[in-house]
């Protein structure tokens, strides 16, 4: 375990409600913090935040396979709502917070072993007050669509 | 390699179109075949099937955080994933195949480290005959609903 | 104006907020309020009201034909819409309001003008301080299914 | 009913599946068809044509208002899955069909009879042999974003 903290950690909430999600985000790819835990269990990081726009890298390997022989959904889904998730987080002012109360995915492309590394993409849809949208791609190195989604999060207003 | 090829695995297709859906199912089940590797990275598992019905139980932990200190939305996507799928490969008869075209989740509490085993049940909406659709829930130990989701899957029938 | 606001109408805010939810829809199934003109206009109506619950009924035409031959998507997306909102509604206390987020519909059987007359219900699933969600079918009269759906509401707390 | 038959209709399926789908949508804009009645019933129509892409008009109004004194979400949800259907539409050879397996809305604004003009555009995401993806959003005049959509479609072979 204290090796595990050492290489994985979560980003304390006083920590995170400093700083506006951007900066907060630029730090985590600049090495900051340490990657989250379930970037290390599944192979999967944060590359590129700015306004509006998140992206992920993972990495699909046989641990991801499900019994029929492919990298099972929850893979893709988990990069999709990273980058979805993270294109809103982009938006917030420091003291906001958000959570995600609904994700919807598309899985157009089996994705193997051997598909190399694939990349998510988020963006902004709408922000609102009090809600906020977004859509993603996963695609390989060549550009082939591999899935895509939507999310529907909620925005919490800093407290004064 | 050798080690995790004895722990988990894939099963062949010849394999899996040899029996109907609820047969091979069972067959995980009861251990006749390795989990699967996606099983083991996550900590999840197929517990029980019967027609139009498939439950899973995972345990999430420290491992499926992510930034924010929570367990990432990807963990009961994966799981629900698993349930729908699940219930609607119970439906398929001998040399039926399936695909998951999308999945939608609804994240309504979050999971912690803390929230003890969670179980993901699937359910059969509609069968038709290059169609499925289904529903899951996901739920901790007292029955709290944690998340919720349904699926569309595309069947392909058995070849003459 | 006048001999329309006669036949169909919509309940003033001021009014809409003085009940909760459940007992403003039991008073327009009473028939104390004007249906509302989108009931008019697609042939629909709210029939059935309880904690939890909300079932509309619709007859399907003509009219609601799309260019292929066969009932437009929305009108069993509109039904589904409405199920899903008032079963969210009828959990409102007074002074409590709610929107909808976002609606998913999964269309499984095609209606046609002799489909007759068609019953969707909605099914509170989750209700939170802030969100809300819900489940809805769409069956015709010897209960095959149609189409289901599922939506994400935002409440609104009342103003103290 | 006569004098309806004139004004709206349906396109047979024998002349339907003898154009591909992007000659018989710039059929249907040039008025070589009579506007299907779904459209005449909530006053849209599609507008634009291309690979790929479809837009449809309309012109929400007292009649679309649900009891709570805006346009009711259906409305919406109608022009989006025209729009994204027609997309789909529009890369269909001769002899192929398609079907709606679901659509997802997200509502982000309000909509009433002073909105003005809205105008839906669908854009075609995914083309494989067998199923089809698309996105579309739904504008007011100026631009303003009102509400948002995915869907998925199966495609039926031509037949030999």
């Amino acid at each position: 375990m204290n090796e595990k903290t050492r290489t994985s950690g979560v980003v304390p909430p006083e920590v995170a409600l400093g700083f506006d999600g951007l900066t907060l985000l630029k730090g985590m790819i600049a090495g900051e913090y340490p990657p989250p835990p379930i970037a290390e269990t599944l192979g999967f990081g944060l590359v590129e935040a700015e306004p509006g726009r998140a992206v992920f890298e993972g990495s699909p390997g046989f641990r991801h396979y499900n019994p029929i022989g492919v990298v099972h959904g929850g893979f893709a889904m988990t990069l999709l709502d990273s980058a979805l998730g993270c294109a809103v987080h982009t938006t917030l002012k420091a003291g906001e917070g958000y959570t995600t109360l609904e994700v919807k995915v598309n899985l157009v492309r089996a994705i193997t072993k051997d598909t190399g590394t694939v990349r998510a993409t988020g963006r902004l849809i709408h922000r609102g007050r009090t809600t906020a949208t977004a859509e993603a791609d996963l695609r390989d190195a060549k550009g082939n669509l591999l899935a895509h989604g939507t999310t529907t999060c909620m925005i919490f207003p800093a407290k004064k």
